[in-house]
């Protein structure tokens, strides 16, 4: 029997990462799950990102530390500033700086060591948040980075960065994820929970979340 | 009086990186350095770094954590590796996956917070150890990704990936600093320290500084 393809899932915990990870292993991927803990103000994600990898029957999940508070910037992990609770312009205060960057860079150094050759990661350019680093030219540039970086890249068979939710609504990645057996009551979206890891309902992930679901006709099962 | 412009300069505490720092110092940049404790078996080149970040002027210095160890794969991140004492051919055991790739990120990530257009990095693809992370072309790609991943790259002036030692020899290298007052007693390069953090002489990167000094008609200061 051949030896089952392998790939690196970036896994947050969130809607769009769970049902990435429900994808690569319909594609029959084995899958190596892999969270941050970078001091993000929302740690419930990490919580969810364990659930949902169990669930979902990744073959194993890391959470790697990642010291990105000194940097800080934004408001997901500078406790000095607020997470808006009211739709901004522009690129909002929520986006960490070179945060996909620093995560794919993460992902390709295992998935190298792992003999990966995909990367799973779930930005998507329509319903996304107007972070640069979820946008298609720049994934066509990682990938293109990645495979001058490695060692893989230059003498094997090279990697491929897959965002298989890049063109897909957030109801359009719903519907897919339930088609998959997702079960969304284990994703977490929000940015700034409340006491005892409730959902705000106001942030940016949890109305893109809201809008999500109540365009697909459906209702949130996590109840936010 | 005009704002000095900044720089991000990555500083592992070694030979190469000093050098750049103090070549960033004589352009006139205010010097934000930045070294990594990544699970490196030769923690003594943090040490170096804070010395040199300190005796050239680096505006500051900081050590981010990152969670390599994980990953595994090299032999200066998993102690049941050993550092090779003979030269090696091909990628050494001792390439760290995608270690630029990762360093890179995180300083993108701070210089775009800090409003610094400019990362230097002290890579060189003559007398380097043949990683594929230390190629022209990668740090090409990688200028290239900056300007796409980031707020600043799309809304503003854009980053530059500044690799000063590129095409120097080791010797070369050493002459330049020694022009800018580099102290390279203060410099640590050894991948595989003895006890009380004495370099071994016989690593890579000890064989390559070696030659460098005697390529350079020179006795090294840090007497290796």
């Amino acid at each position: 029997m051949a030896a089952k393809k392998k790939a690196v899932v970036l896994l947050s915990g969130g809607l769009d990462s769970a049902t990435t990870l429900a994808i690569a292993r319909q594609e029959g991927f084995e899958c190596h799950a892999l969270s941050f803990d970078y001091g993000q103000r929302h740690k419930t994600e990490l919580v969810a990102a364990r659930r949902v990898a169990r669930s979902l029957g990744a073959f194993e999940h890391k959470v790697a530390t990642l010291d990105m508070g000194f940097i800080g910037g934004s408001a997901l992990t500078d406790p000095g500033l607020s997470v808006p609770n009211t739709p901004t312009t522009g690129i909002p205060i929520t986006y960490v700086p070179a945060r996909n960057t620093v995560f794919l860079a993460m992902a390709l150094a295992w998935a190298e060591v792992l003999g990966a050759c995909e990367l799973f990661i779930g930005v998507n350019a329509v319903d996304y948040s107007g972070y640069p680093d979820c946008r298609p030219a720049f994934l066509q540039a990682f990938e293109a980075l990645a495979n001058l970086a490695t060692k893989a890249g230059v003498e094997g068979e090279g990697f491929h960065i897959r965002a298989p939710l890049l063109h897909l609504s957030k109801a359009e990645i719903i519907k897919v994820g339930l088609g998959l057996g997702v079960d969304y009551r284990e994703t977490f979206s929000c940015y700034a929970p409340k006491e005892g890891g409730r959902p705000c309902g106001v942030c940016d992930a949890c109305r893109l979340r809201s809008k999500g679901f109540a365009d697909a006709g459906l209702v949130d099962p996590a109840g936010v």
